[in-house]
């Protein structure tokens, strides 16, 4: 298995996803900052792992508070918005800083390092609880896939999205398992390469057969017939069923209506977002535009093209076939379903 | 005006597209294997060019025949053979011999000498046709932009892609010139960029508004109804109007239908193959897995991962509003209205 995220000697260590698949370099923060940064720079990526590295960072934070308490809830508030402030998109960056929140309220009496102390286990409980929830998606997932099916996917919503196991790729490694996967379609998922980068090197590790394509060619494979299934991770899901993930993702599920294929999104619920009615209230972060203009340095385009660079993008609920989630599979309409 | 394409001092001199937009670099091509080569490496593409191209590359191989005239014939039949077989979707390739071939049969008294003087007139005319027919297609296009559009397209359909104006940017172009193009959205165009190198240098060089999109953010730009029209190139048009074009034409226009944006072909009457009864007999070329595995060098991916590379995708004649060609604006039903 492959580990994303660790604490390990009073530090957050993380895998370099920006260096996949060349090698697989671990790299320790040593600060707030540095877990931030490696947020913010996608060293650390996928809507839950954010989430839980956000909680080891906060740990850390709390940790290596020196002060004498008074001034420790300014300092605990600052670390929490340089956390909170590295994407805005992904809702279980929040979530996860929302549930250290908890456990510091709840213990409001305690010093600061014994506080730091049940930070560290809380992130720890949540890395545990990621895996486990990964597993019952892929379970429950896997109950949609059937005979010898080809899956569809873009980016990466897999053990590297996650502490393990993954969400869309969780659904793909049980149903392999059962032996329902012939095989899955990587799109390689620009700017950033995800899908090229990480899906390919995740699944071929796990020795599940992929094939890679560029994003503009699923609609013709889809054409051709060759898709039984597409199956995404989310970034934030809106009470109406509204779901952002990584751009590309609403084609794919245009795509899918159009040739009759089912369309799933795969996420725990801690990327269910309730208190917005609709995908229209999801902040969609823009990022540099230095992005689309390079690869991995090298210029596709002339220098000061002006360029859009959305990262995701929101797909309407009436396009999505189901949400697979740690309770099951939730379908239409979600406005009730997606409810505890 | 950009030179693609030149007959100098008895030789095919080409702008070498591979190095745009870092530098623009003239060829010359000295023999047809040189000619057939720059077609198969993409140093020249674009449906319309590259007819043109392979016009003046038989034209060159017939001024350079040193034999007797006895085995002319078969000589003219091997070099024909290898331009042909250089590219399999382009109906203008083809299009382009066979105009050659009339010729050849008109004058099959004369020398080779004397019928290499009139091969290179042929493909000199083809050259100045292809520049009017643009303009024509140009004119005809931009009476279907109104007001202030932002127009998407998808590869290079430019001046890049014929012997000046172009087709789908020749439309740009002429409503540019009417004042009614407030900007154009490129499709970068994965796996060889035509979008991002090709289509962003030209209506850069032009002045021309563009704003340059990965081809996975196509369908999110429509739903923020931020395109008014897609107009897109066309390597081979069927009796039924079903158009073969770069893969992830028929992405675009299964967006354009849900989104209601109108979607049109530009293309000359030389890309209609009224042989052919429908899309399904359009050979798609599929091209080499590093296109996709490699970009620029770079490598992108695990390096074994298998890959899918169809250079090009056929779009249903009922997702295309109009095309667009130097005889006017043809429309549905298109297997009456595409017949000369």
């Amino acid at each position: 298995m492959i580990t994303t995220i660790a604490w390990e000697k009073e530090r957050v260590v993380i895998l370099n996803q920006n260096r996949l698949p060349d090698e697989a370099v671990y790299e320790s923060c040593a600060s707030v900052h540095e877990v931030a940064e490696a947020i913010r720079s996608l060293k650390v990526r996928g809507a839950p792992l954010i989430g839980v590295t956000a909680a080891f960072g906060l740990a850390l934070g709390v940790t290596q508070y020196k002060g004498s308490g008074e001034d420790f809830p300014q300092y605990y508030s600052n670390i929490r918005e340089e956390l909170a402030s590295t994407r805005p998109t992904a809702v279980n960056l929040f979530w996860a800083l929302q549930r250290m929140d908890n456990v510091y309220q709840e213990h409001g009496d305690k010093s600061p390092t014994e506080l730091g102390s049940l930070l560290v286990e809380e992130a720890r409980a949540m890395y545990a609880d990621d895996i486990r929830t990964n597993e019952l998606i892929g379970h429950h997932g896997a109950q949609l896939i059937h005979g010898s099916s080809r899956i569809m996917t873009i980016c990466n919503a897999g053990a590297l999205a996650t502490c393990g196991y993954g969400t869309a790729l969780g659904v793909v490694r049980t149903a392999f398992r059962q032996q329902k996967i012939e095989q899955v379609w990587a799109c390689e998922t620009r700017p950033v390469l995800q899908g090229a980068r990480l899906t390919v090197w995740e699944l071929m590790q796990d020795k599940i057969p992929v094939k890679l394509i560029t994003d503009s060619m699923a609609g013709y494979i889809m054409k051709l017939g060759q898709v039984d299934s597409i199956v995404v991770g989310a970034d934030r899901i809106a009470a109406n069923g509204d779901t952002a993930n990584k751009i590309g993702t609403y084609t794919l599920a245009v795509l899918a209506q159009y040739h009759g294929v089912p369309f799933y999104v795969a996420a725990p619920q801690s990327t269910i977002d309730l208190s917005i009615a609709s995908g229209k209230e999801i902040p969609i972060e823009e990022r540099a535009a230095e992005e689309v203009r390079l690869l991995r340095g090298v210029p596709l385009t002339v220098r000061e093209v002006e360029v859009f660079n959305p990262a995701f993008d929101v797909t309407d609920h009436h396009l999505i076939t189901g949400i697979i989630t740690e309770r099951g599979v939730l379908t239409p309409p979600y406005e009730t379903n997606l409810r505890p």
